[in-house]
């Protein structure tokens, strides 16, 4: 089956398009008032996570709403260490949280490489629903986060603003914290070539923690395990997002991989200027643009617009923020499919 | 008087020293069983910077128990808009909490300019009380927050991992965060002008929320206020300090002040070509290293002394973390002394 809208497919492959690719992270989610409707039906978060056909209609509602260029797989980057044996809560107003954590080699040896099929079918199962229910509209993206944000999660237990105990890991036991972002990056391996096999036509690794590691520690404990992930996924393109990670820009630029996210703090020509003319580049509106009178955010978008120029996917430069009022996203996007090369 | 160690000053001067002076951003704190005693007799954390002679107290403690080369002010920098007349308060777990905070014109017309001797006498005097009980042995530290940093606290009320709506003033009413952002600039020169008056050798402006804002909107509304403080505190030397700012490296250089703090994910020798020869660097170790093995620290920590060279004052890329070890911080600064040009 042909996709109808291959914008972002065809601006991966370096094709000259029409007029450029839109989406947004987090466009499934609590800013459209659809979403909230369903969210209420259920228990919490992880059970919508979890309910292949609710999962696949949230991640259609953008689609519908917003006239996204591609849906993303509406699912957490944590169904991952839950996948490996290490389960987790979404508490309301504090965020992930889990009961255990991991210490020492024993933890690590309880988890086990996480079976695509067997322990993450209902993701893959909502990726099937979807692109049937897509009826081929537009791509699906699939997602993972990058193995040293997942590891974070697991030795953390929970957000932090410095993530002080996965750090301490780092230094204080280099060849744990490898041993368990080995086993990270295998799981993450299976899973998405799992979601490719259901039918995700690109995905993304969105390293969310990347910003906080220093540049040393960042080759070492999180640039390498997504090198190995782009070297394995072969099948759909890749689209690496590691926010805050501006030091790692020159090195990015060589991950084979077919494009790379920015955050809105990166300049737009330096960063081209540091990861070469190859590849597409992701980004990187401020989301806190969304909540500037109109004429401010076409401006701000047109300027965006012009400055990256070709090979460029339009999206914000981190998840949009669910109290943004949704007719600002539905301007932000008809003002990137009215501008031309 | 004469300071018996003024390597700081020599240092900030661009003269050639002996040695690097090193000392730590938080080294009054929550690290020293010594602090926690004091901290312990006292209500809560706002009382014990409101009482002269025990914020003079737990300032002196790193000097005697870390053998720092300059004591800092043990203070907040939210005591700015408190003297303003926006009260605060500081919550155990969730960090500060102002009950009423800034929307529109009418509340900024209610806050007044601080005065640093009505409003803030009690910082003053704690000043005052340290220099009299440092015998001179070191410099003395002042210190406020940039005015951006303070703004995002009175618009925002509280911590965030976004500071969204804070954010979105600059965005909806850039003439009003101006207005509010002035009036904080006025009373930051005020305050600094009056602990220098009261003793302080030298000031640092910390921009703690520097990290979040775009380079556009940081020119805008951060650098050309901490420019404007730069401009009016002439009497000592001043350090700024911008936690996340990589993308304002090099109009920092041309701040007009004597130092330029680096945090641990900037690269020292890009910083250095950045900002140019001129400026002394402050900085930058991951504060995350005083939780290695000792000869991991002591290796780091020399890498950072080569690395650096000369103009270079000796610190963490961010304050000491409270659950460190202080055994691991008298490492540190042993290695930061035991080293030679």
């Amino acid at each position: 089956m042909t996709l109808q809208n291959d914008l972002i497919l065809r601006t991966l492959r370096g094709e000259k398009t029409e007029r450029k690719p839109v989406w947004m992270m987090r466009q499934a989610g609590r800013i459209l008032p659809e979403y909230r409707a369903v969210r209420e039906q259920l228990k919490d978060f992880i059970e919508l996570v979890k309910t292949p056909e609710r999962a696949a209609e949230v991640t259609i509602q953008p689609v519908d709403i917003l006239k996204v260029d591609a849906a993303i797989i509406f699912s957490d980057i944590l169904v991952i260490p839950e996948a490996m044996g290490l389960p987790y809560e979404m508490q309301e107003k504090r965020g992930p949280w889990f009961p255990q954590t991991i210490h020492n080699q024993a933890d690590i040896n309880k988890l086990h490489i996480a079976d695509a099929e067997a322990d993450l079918g209902y993701v893959l199962q909502a990726i099937r629903v979807t692109k049937k229910e897509l009826h081929n509209r537009v791509p699906l993206i699939g997602f993972a986060g990058a193995p040293w944000t997942i590891f974070a999660y697991m030795v953390e237990g929970s957000g932090s603003k410095t993530f002080s105990k996965a750090k301490a890991m780092l230094y204080r036991e280099p060849q744990l914290a490898h041993n368990l972002l080995d086993k990270i990056t295998q799981s993450t391996i299976q899973y998405l070539k799992g979601q490719i096999a259901a039918g995700a036509d690109l995905v993304q690794i969105f390293d969310s923690w990347a910003g906080i590691l220093s540049p040393d520690t960042y080759q070492e404990f999180s640039l390498r395990y997504i090198a190995q992930i782009c070297e394995a996924i072969t099948e759909v393109p890749v689209i690496v997002f590691a926010k805050g990670a501006f030091f790692a820009r020159r090195e990015m630029g060589k991950l084979p991989c077919a494009a790379i996210g920015l955050d809105w703090t990166m300049d737009i020509r330096e960063t081209r200027e540091m990861i070469g003319n190859q590849k597409v580049m992701q980004g990187n509106l401020d989301p806190c643009l969304l909540y500037a009178p109109d004429e401010v955010l076409v401006a701000e978008t047109q300027k965006m617009l012009e400055t990256f120029g070709d090979k460029h996917i339009v999206n914000l430069g981190h998840g949009v923020y669910p109290d943004v009022d949704f007719r600002k996203v539905q301007l932000f996007i008809e003002t990137v499919k009215n501008w031309k090369f």
